[in-house]
């Protein structure tokens, strides 16, 4: 009987070892090659999947863009309020090793979406479902009596947007001042100005 | 009389030419060639002063970091406590078309110092800078009592630093939610919290 292949495995295989080799070396560093010897694919074998490396470099941000998605989405299903808030933070916040490597592929992705649609539709994409559901957290803690009705919702969603963004950054660069303990000091620091 | 060439005038306008270059096209899209264009220079006028691609992209990330601090130590002279905090903030927040274009320089810096040792340590010069000035401030800000002694300085530092930075991000990459006004507004939510 022939071999089945599953083609969607294979695509988010690929878009993983993509992912690692982007950590390790840069966007520049990241070759079709380096990415079938990283899972010991023949020369080629990626060609079919992916024909470009641009075409590999849209599916590896959009594999991490999936894993936060997915953590997030099984951390806060049972959750509301301030506590979906926190829950969420902790896990857009780098605060591990898989997390600061995926910080290492969204910073370049960063810069080619300034000048790249696609990649900015990506990006757009997450921020959108992101704002949405803070939005809602919130307005569920002010409900709850947690967070006053008088705060001013969308700069205290976009501005923690924007801290949990600075983060990417720090934690790669900056790690002395933004390490795992610091960075969870500093989101307990924004939510208990929330619940003032 | 032969012509007396001012070389550091000359560098640094070949470094500002190169920022144009990086903020419309990207760092892929800086070349010496594009560079000397940009400011009517002949091809080849370039290299006695920054002979590779490198040495020219790490002068144009010097040269935004300069501008800022410039700007940083004008408007700040003459104020301290939580007033320099605001001034300094607002300088580095991109309010207008010039630092959104220095934003689109910093992005891809991030990128490279993450691999790059010498970036990283241009990086590094900076914030230390900044997160000096910025705990300064907010310490006299204490002592002017506009902040309660009880506000965690550090966490209170670094996130408002985070914030900034992720700004850099989302004022280029998502400018709808993220626009001057919306910026300030996100910056007084921050400095009401610490005042509280």
């Amino acid at each position: 009987m022939p071999k089945i292949v599953d083609h969607d495995a294979r695509r988010e295989e690929i878009a993983r070892a993509a992912c690692r080799v982007v950590a390790r070396r840069g966007l520049d560093g990241l070759t079709l090659r380096d990415v079938a010897a990283e899972i010991g694919f023949a020369n080629g074998a990626l060609k079919p999947y992916f024909p470009t490396k641009a075409a590999l470099s849209e599916a590896a941000f959009r594999y991490v863009f999936g894993q936060t998605e997915r953590r997030v989405a099984e951390r806060t299903r049972s959750l509301r309020g301030i506590e979906a808030l926190r829950v969420f933070a902790v896990e857009v916040l780098p605060l591990d090793e898989v997390r600061l490597d995926e910080a290492r592929v969204v910073l370049p992705f960063w810069q080619l979406a300034i000048h790249d649609p696609a990649q900015a539709a990506v990006n757009d994409r997450s921020m959108d479902d992101w704002r949405t559901s803070m939005t809602r957290w919130l307005e569920e803690a002010v409900a709850d009596g947690d967070v006053p009705d008088s705060a001013p919702l969308e700069p205290a969603v976009e501005s923690l947007l924007n801290f949990m963004l600075g983060a990417q950054v720090t934690a790669v660069l900056d790690p002395g001042y933004n390490g795992p303990r610091q960075l969870r000091e500093q989101l307990e620091f924004h939510l208990q100005n929330l619940m003032r």
